[in-house]
């Protein structure tokens, strides 16, 4: 199960947030069809920026997007009592986005993530803070997947983000975040990795050749899913070009296959 | 020092070969002066498709190439004759493409080799023939570095070629080689290493995105040094991209002035 999260239908996105305010349904439905045909598994849905009002905005997102695609649904909130509240209106086994090892934030989720019955992604962080080096992501994810597991969510429901920094302004970051990947698989086999990829990019020219060229090597050291905008230029060819390079791919079937359908 | 070797004037290419045929100096002043442009250190020069004109045909590819651009040659050539009596035409000291560790094609070389002064580029393979595995590869540098160091020809003008096969036909071979990669530069830290870059993708449709992603992944395992097309769509940005998130690029400045002069 390799998770694609397309990212665009997010209120703090301009035309987004626009879009919400004035109901325009068009956009949204097109921002979702655009999405699930560039190969997103799951389309993010998130309303936050009005907290007064992520309720009402996020159920009509969720109604809109499950207007025109079957693709499940990402919903993205860090408010339980608005997960709680949409939850029964979504139609298909969502994915939830996100919880993290904060006492606060794990503790509101827990009972709707036990219950979903869908992946979460868990940000590899706890009441410590974010952390710097490889030991303090892999302690966090520890400590959440002993809750989880706990809870009923199996290893192959967990997907962890390692928290992902833009290279520009920390120019160590990479190798260690790869690192990170590379022990948490080892430890967790099961679990999935996940991060936000363009985050690398920020306050970079020419985003999506960074991101392109960050995520090949995120999937050499086990990422196996991504938070992404899937009509990005190349970016879904890149992934299963990478997976055929890598040998995941036998005979490169699944790239010539994309590429006979045009989809590269 | 990473080397980049622009390798389109090569007489197996269909229109070079035509050029070289016809004297057209133009189109291969051109191909020169392109690949300078994109980011060439050396310019490959090959006129090997016909052994019996091969010092004729050379010469006028090194006198051609040599009177528009200011980037040293790369002499590529099997026929240590041919390079014996082209190298007092060429004016910087150039890069010698390429021995092994076959005995026959180590022997013709070794003294010329040493004399230039300038890098070689040494193919990982002995009278043992095609490593398949890295201890192959290994055991014929270590042999091949042996023989070069005892005639002068110190770590940093080395250049080790491991050898990279098409991933459609060899679906395994890509963690071997980047295993290999490692391995030597571990052992011999101040040795470069190179690799034809677009072999990676033979047979494959859409070759330019399965090189960019190998690419990135050679960089990682140590690679510094590419014979490469640079002026294939995106190669360069995707090496200085690449760069920049591995952190080998301090706050990614080179990467930013790429940028902002329009190279990428």
């Amino acid at each position: 199960m390799a998770i694609i999260v397309g990212e665009r239908i997010n209120s703090t996105r301009k035309k987004i947030g626009e879009a919400v305010r004035k109901r325009n349904s068009d956009h949204i439905k097109n921002e979702a069809i655009n999405q699930a045909k560039a190969g997103a598994t799951y389309i993010d849905v998130n309303a936050g920026t009005n907290p007064d009002r992520e309720f009402e905005d996020l159920l009509w997102l969720i109604d809109t997007v499950q207007s025109v695609v079957d693709v499940p649904l990402s919903i993205d909130s860090a408010n339980p009592g608005v997960v709680e509240q949409v939850l029964p209106k979504v139609k298909q086994t969502p994915l939830i986005n996100s919880i993290s090892g904060e006492t606060n934030r794990i503790e509101g989720m827990l009972e709707l993530v036990a219950g979903n019955g869908g992946p979460v992604v868990a940000l590899c962080m706890d009441d410590a803070g974010l952390p710097e080096d490889v030991d303090g992501r892999l302690k966090a994810a520890r400590s959440i997947r002993k809750i989880l597991n706990g809870r009923g969510v199996t290893d192959d429901l967990i997907v962890f983000d390692p928290l992902l920094r833009p290279v520009s302004t920390n120019p160590d970051q990479v190798p260690v975040f790869l690192e990170a990947c590379r022990q948490i698989k080892k430890e967790m086999p099961d679990v999935h990795l996940i991060c936000g990829m363009s985050n690398i990019s920020f306050g970079l020219p020419k985003r999506n050749i960074i991101n392109k060229a960050f995520m090949t090597l995120a999937l050499q050291a086990g990422m196996d899913s991504f938070v992404l905008d899937p009509t990005e230029e190349g970016i879904m060819a890149n992934y299963y070009a990478t997976r055929a390079v890598l040998g995941c791919d036998e005979y490169c079937m699944d790239y010539i296959m994309k590429a006979r359908d045009g989809s590269l």
